[in-house]
């Protein structure tokens, strides 16, 4: 079949005003970083998971690979087609329902391009929570989420968006629908599909649909930011958080210092409610989310604080008096990415470790950083409650990013961490994948590509390289 | 190569000593529920992970299957060969060391074949929780746990064994050893080849390791046993709960008055703290943990039972005032199986439903069954908080319980409900696999199946059918 007739094909299926070309493609085909731009042979919005399944069926026939999009504000390039515009875009924007609330099962039906703030407000006004929750919450869409596995600042309690699914509906690259929409929170009927699909950004099928978790909304919340002399202190602090809250722990957030004074030099209306802190100082956010009330949740708060101080493990200590102090606090770690955007250069790591062993990876790291870069200053801050760092620094001039990357991927990996805690591997970091995945893992990631795709379409050359060299050797 | 030259094979590799036949084998070849009796080349139980896999490369190379197996407490004959005596028994049962615990990452590192009670241990001795609870806790071990993905009554709080796993170490069929076991909270690098390996009762590989999360341990918990006219009301209680106390609610568990009546009539010390309940009333147990104080706790329970009360949610409450009385409220629920035990017959079902829809279900297929079988007498109870219930019924004389099962089975489908919530498909329910998932999601399943173990070797026909069939079509 020719591109033009498979076009005329794709039109009849799904309307022509949804078959895009030309400047109408373009916003689809460079990503969010604007790092990457593609080209297609059209982007595609279906308009239902029947339109998606029709959609892969024809470019199945004709050999036509198709790359899936949500909001396209993925960190990693999964959403961008190559340059050969060979392939289609797939976009779920239209996709956008809420299908159902089950208030007795704490449950939300959304389809794939729901915005992810959509699925939030929607639980709102039913009177629950739905708690992922992430920068690009305005935009993003739950598919997007889901093919990611994104994170974002309430892991620490609820989870990767991995554990907030119970079900899902996928088009598979034959183009079939995968009902899984299933709304239990147990079902040990065979292999687990819903995982699978869940975090393979796109390359295994397109997740056109989703029964999420909800969760009861919490009656107060309080919150409080901690100075702490280093990340050994912090880390204890984590503990006596945890010890003293339990699932009440919703957040733990660390910032160092100098992540803080760019933040308050770019942003001078805010300010850190600390005087005088060492240059090695960090800030800890910690929220703490209860059922019971508010001056329950102050108190409980303030008492494991009062012992963090009195053991020394605190420098100071405050508990937000108002939601507009909480709200400033947040801010504070909020406005770290822009107040680092304004530096000439930034080089970013989205690492995980084992919490243990943060203190003395970041102590090391930032050292063996110091001596092979002279000059280079670290901006680090993260979910540490995760064990997820952004491990950025800004470079000395003339310094190679791939060499300063590779210094700090091959210490992460050398500790047993992840080089991708919550941004996945897209197309910007397949290399670094097929370097620090053991070749059997890598042949295990293969095997079941090749097994649900065998003919390579679904979103060729990310995760794993392009069709090309899949096969089993 | 012969039956004997490999048995020397495995002999020189593991130890004589350690690979059983005749009578030494047979404590392994019956399944706990003794429903089912095998037959097997011999018992291998290898010391360590390295073993396992020169086993599997031994057996592999030999063409002879494998079925895996760990406490052998499993309730679908997972873990019990077929009577051909072609397979060996792997048992992991020598693999029991804890292997580390990390306090400050909140992870235990377990080798298979560890108790889970041990497991238990090991997390309190370290001032931790590890909250997978279950029946069979003290001989079942976490290999098979993972294996089946178990549920139990924490479930509501805290997950499936699914949930508790952060990394795995797993033999492949073809007898290398994936290294997987990692202590992230977070990392996005590719496929959830861990959560396939979680469920699939051996037939993808073994599962040699694992790390498992901790939890704080609560600093107090309180037990409520509650009476309700129904399930409908039960379901309110539940959402009441849920409001009030969060993740703080750790058990929700329901009992018919029938399931009750059965426990007091077989054991007379056990008494239920209420007088005069309605022949069709529910009651419900209720756990709830606590960060901050017993009192807390309490003050906490008794407020939401309160609201259950006057507003007529609930007919009749109980908060129980020591330890020994929430034991004795635990011991109500747990000893509901000793009493059915002592009927003539019980036909057992293990369903899971969207909450939402059980008191629905329940009215109707316990009228479904009085129609088609009179007679039936139901003795219902379970895991409300997960939508997971034990349908248990005594059939009457003549009754197939076959065709009961179907009835059953087939209206929890309709429903889109789940056949098999906490236990496994193992070889007890493949036909009902094959009846009741679609053609796709078999298709998928065997896909994967074919993919990571081409040869069929690894736990021959639980889950899907044995090999024949497996090709796709």
């Amino acid at each position: 079949m020719t591109h033009a007739a498979l076009l005329a094909e794709l039109a009849a299926c799904i309307g022509d005003a949804h078959v895009l070309t030309g400047a109408a493609a373009e916003p689809y085909l460079t990503d969010w970083r604007q790092a990457f731009t593609g080209r297609a042979l059209a982007v595609l919005r279906p308009a239902n998971s029947s339109e998606v399944a029709q959609v892969v069926r024809l470019c199945a026939a004709a050999g036509v690979a198709i790359v899936p999009q949500g909001g396209n504000t993925g960190q990693v390039a999964a959403a961008t087609p190559d340059t050969s515009a060979s392939a289609v875009v797939l976009s779920l924007l239209r996709m956008n329902r809420v299908r159902a609330v089950d208030l007795d099962n704490d449950t939300i039906t959304v389809e794939a391009g729901c915005v992810l703030q959509t699925v939030q407000e929607a639980a709102t006004n039913a009177g629950r929570l739905f708690p992922l929750s992430l920068g690009a919450q305005g935009s993003c869409t739950i598919g997007g989420n889901l093919s990611t596995n994104a994170g974002g600042t309430q892991v620490l309690r609820y989870g990767n968006a991995r554990e907030l699914a119970l079900g899902l509906e996928v088009v598979t690259p034959q183009g079939e629908i995968w009902h899984g929409l299933r709304g239990l929170r147990k079902d040990n009927t065979g292999y687990d599909l819903r995982d699978l699909y869940i975090g393979s950004e796109g390359t295994l099928g397109i997740i056109t649909a989703a029964v999420l978790k909800l969760f009861p909304l919490p009656r107060a919340q309080c919150t409080a930011l901690v100075a702490v002399s280093g990340l050994a202190q912090a880390v204890q602090l984590l503990q006596r958080a945890r010890a003293g809250f339990g699932a009440g722990l919703t957040a733990f957030e660390v910032m160092s210092l100098a992540c803080m004074s760019d933040v308050t030099r770019a942003f001078p209306q805010q300010r850190l409610p600390f005087a005088d802190l060492p240059e090695d100082a960090w800030c800890a956010l910690l929220e703490v989310s209860d059922h019971s009330d508010g001056p329950h949740a102050a108190t409980r708060l303030e008492a494991v604080l009062a012992g963090a101080l009195e053991s020394g493990v605190a420098l100071d200590a405050v508990v937000a008096v108002s939601g507009a102090q909480s709200a400033a606090f947040w801010h504070l770690r909020e406005s770290i990415t822009l107040a680092l955007a304004r530096a000439k250069a930034c080089v970013k790591h989205d690492i995980s470790l084992p919490v243990s062993l943060i203190p003395e990876f970041v102590r090391a790291t930032d050292q063996a950083l110091a001596t092979a870069f002279p000059g280079v200053a670290l901006r680090v801050f993260g979910h540490l409650g995760d064990g997820n760092l952004h491990y950025n620094l800004l470079p000395p001039t003339g310094a190679s990013n791939a060499d300063i990357q590779r210094l700090v991927h091959d210490r992460v990996h050398e500790a047993g961490g992840s080089i991708s805690a919550e941004q996945g591997i897209g197309q910007c970091r397949v290399e670094d994948l097929q370097r620090y995945k053991s070749a059997l893992e890598l042949d295990l990631m293969r095997r079941i590509k090749l097994a649900l795709d065998p003919q390579g379409l679904m979103n060729p050359g990310k995760v794993l390289p392009a069709s090309g060299s899949l096969r089993v050797p």
